[in-house]
């Protein structure tokens, strides 16, 4: 962990290198040609050395959508108004969102987090961990200031270990919060290197014509704010998002405690690219499950060296991606645990 | 259908628009930001047409796994010796290959049809529909007489149509034959018009050396039948398979009962593009799982305008990848019914 994180202690430990030595002879083993399960086999390989076992399991799967607003959306950057974050917020919580669908297909739990939405309203079933309603417009100044960020960071690092706690085997990042492309797309711009213009993209669906203004007020807010690309704290709080800040705290937490993280789009790769800023060592924790339609999607996916599984051109978020990737990762630990060798065989 | 195929008869609906207006209409009034779903809403929309209801159902799956062998293995062009083919056929016996263990995952029934190995073992839980005990080798001469093909292709419409009628909704397609990259190849080769150096891939892990070698017997092959581009039935009996000849039979009979069908790798490919050449109306049954590593994969999928949802860097075959992807089509069935409309929401 950087020094620019000053008040969290994060400690991710390596894989465990001769499980995973272990791992690949045994999967070398099993009747198919070599190699031949492809990503699958790199995943059961990686579960192994995550779990110190060649027999990982991610029986117990949550999905954590964390929730905030962006003070940004006062630009017009957003086909939807911020009050749609918490009509949502009251869909998940009745179970009717996307993201509660395919998580009871998959067999997973799914845990809401108000980190920081405008919404008032006391919804049953959402945790409240509210750092401030909303990030400041950051085309004028910071989204937050240091301190929030690192507060939601924590909040997002605590909500992990208590799922470790419980015995959770692998995360989904999900989120919801209008205008969170744009933070997402700005964050990528600073620690990508990448042009804006490879980076904007329709977000849930605002107009062609309306993409050069997101990509100026996208402009606007790093000009104005000029975040230091070698301290991503600094960049998650002067154009981050505190939903995103939380989703970074998901991915220190997580893998400081030996958890799994199933990257989703745009917005959940911006927070695992905070994470990874701030400790590399979080790389071999994540798994990229879809590629998005968002531009900015692939780019953050390649800086953290990261290939995604799915290609269905989706642009949801909630952590829907992220969740439908689960059965991938449950089928690399069933593999190696059912298949037949070629000993088994007589070969 | 066309007429070269004399003695088979099969009719294929086409699929019901009005349906899949209302379907595409009830996608729009989901919770989610207008096509959000990328595949999925297409999917599910296509499933509509298909069984001709807004609420498709995916519950009742199956994947049929043909089995054969081929005389062109004599060439040398594979990594594994003919015999691996009857060893797989116990492995899938004892329920302890790849295919076997993601089909328990994915709540799918495994049938693994013997239409055209050379093992003479009678090997509990296989279908015998033995046409005959492997295809000759077609780098010396026809593959099997078109008579052979025929019934193959009748064999695979009958085992479809038996499952329809047991109430199976989806059908992925499995194969097992090793050798059966070389026949793919040279019917990508013949049917997309494509040249073989584009075509011709390492199957099961064959040296990068042997690569010429693998080309210039489908070379040999296709100077020495002449299969005739428009007659797909002629290209499957001169340089085809027995599995991919029951393979393409199956496609043709589950389109015409109304089951859709989830397409696998090159091999499965290959099938379904005879198949569709066979009786075009098929198309809109088929839906791509997995893009492979064969490099003839992505070019049939084109050829059928068919879009993989899978990026996993598979080659095993066996309907391994068509499996993996039944979870997604099963996503696309429940959204539609368990997703909360912005009526719901109160806008």
């Amino acid at each position: 962990m950087r020094e620019m994180l000053k008040t969290v202690e994060v400690q991710v430990r390596g894989l465990d290198v001769e499980v995973m030595e272990e791992a690949r002879g045994r999967w070398d083993q099993l009747t198919k040609p070599l190699g031949s399960l492809g990503k699958l086999e790199e995943i059961g390989i990686r579960l192994a050395g995550i779990q110190g076992t060649v027999l990982p399991s991610v029986e117990r799967r949550a999905v954590v959508v964390m929730c905030g607003d962006h003070g940004v959306t006062a630009e017009g950057v957003s086909a939807y108004p911020s009050a749609v974050t918490g009509l949502m917020m009251q869909n998940f919580s009745n179970g009717r969102a996307a993201v509660n669908v395919l998580a009871r297909q998959m067999g997973a739990d799914v845990h809401v987090v108000d980190i920081g939405s405008a919404c008032e309203d006391d919804i049953p079933n959402i945790v409240r961990e509210k750092v401030k309603p909303g990030t400041d417009n950051m085309a004028v100044g910071p989204a937050m200031t240091r301190e929030e960020a690192v507060r939601a960071l924590e909040v997002g690092m605590g909500f992990a270990r208590k799922l470790s706690s419980e015995g959770v085997q692998v995360i989904a990042l999900g989120e919801m919060g209008i205008g969170n492309t744009t933070p997402s797309s700005a964050i990528a711009s600073v620690l990508t290197s990448h042009p804006l213009a490879e980076l904007v993209g329709r977000g849930t669906g605002i107009e062609e014509s309306v993409l050069p203004h997101k990509g100026h007020v996208i402009q606007r807010a790093l000009e104005v704010n000029q975040p230091n690309p070698d301290d991503a704290v600094d960049v998650l709080a002067k154009v981050g998002g505190l939903e995103i800040a939380g989703l970074a705290g998901v991915v220190l937490g997580a893998a400081s405690e030996g958890v799994a993280v199933l990257v989703d789009g745009v917005i959940a790769a911006a927070a695992a690219l905070v994470a990874y800023r701030v400790e590399p060592k979080v790389g071999p924790y994540l798994f990229a499950s879809h590629l998005s339609q968002e531009p900015a999607h692939r780019i953050l996916l390649e800086a953290m060296e990261l290939s995604p599984m799915l290609h269905l051109e989706m642009r949801l978020g909630e952590g829907t991606g992220a969740v439908l990737a689960m059965p991938l990762l449950q089928s690399a630990t069933r593999l190696v645990q059912e298949m037949a060798t070629f000993a088994d065989l007589g070969l």
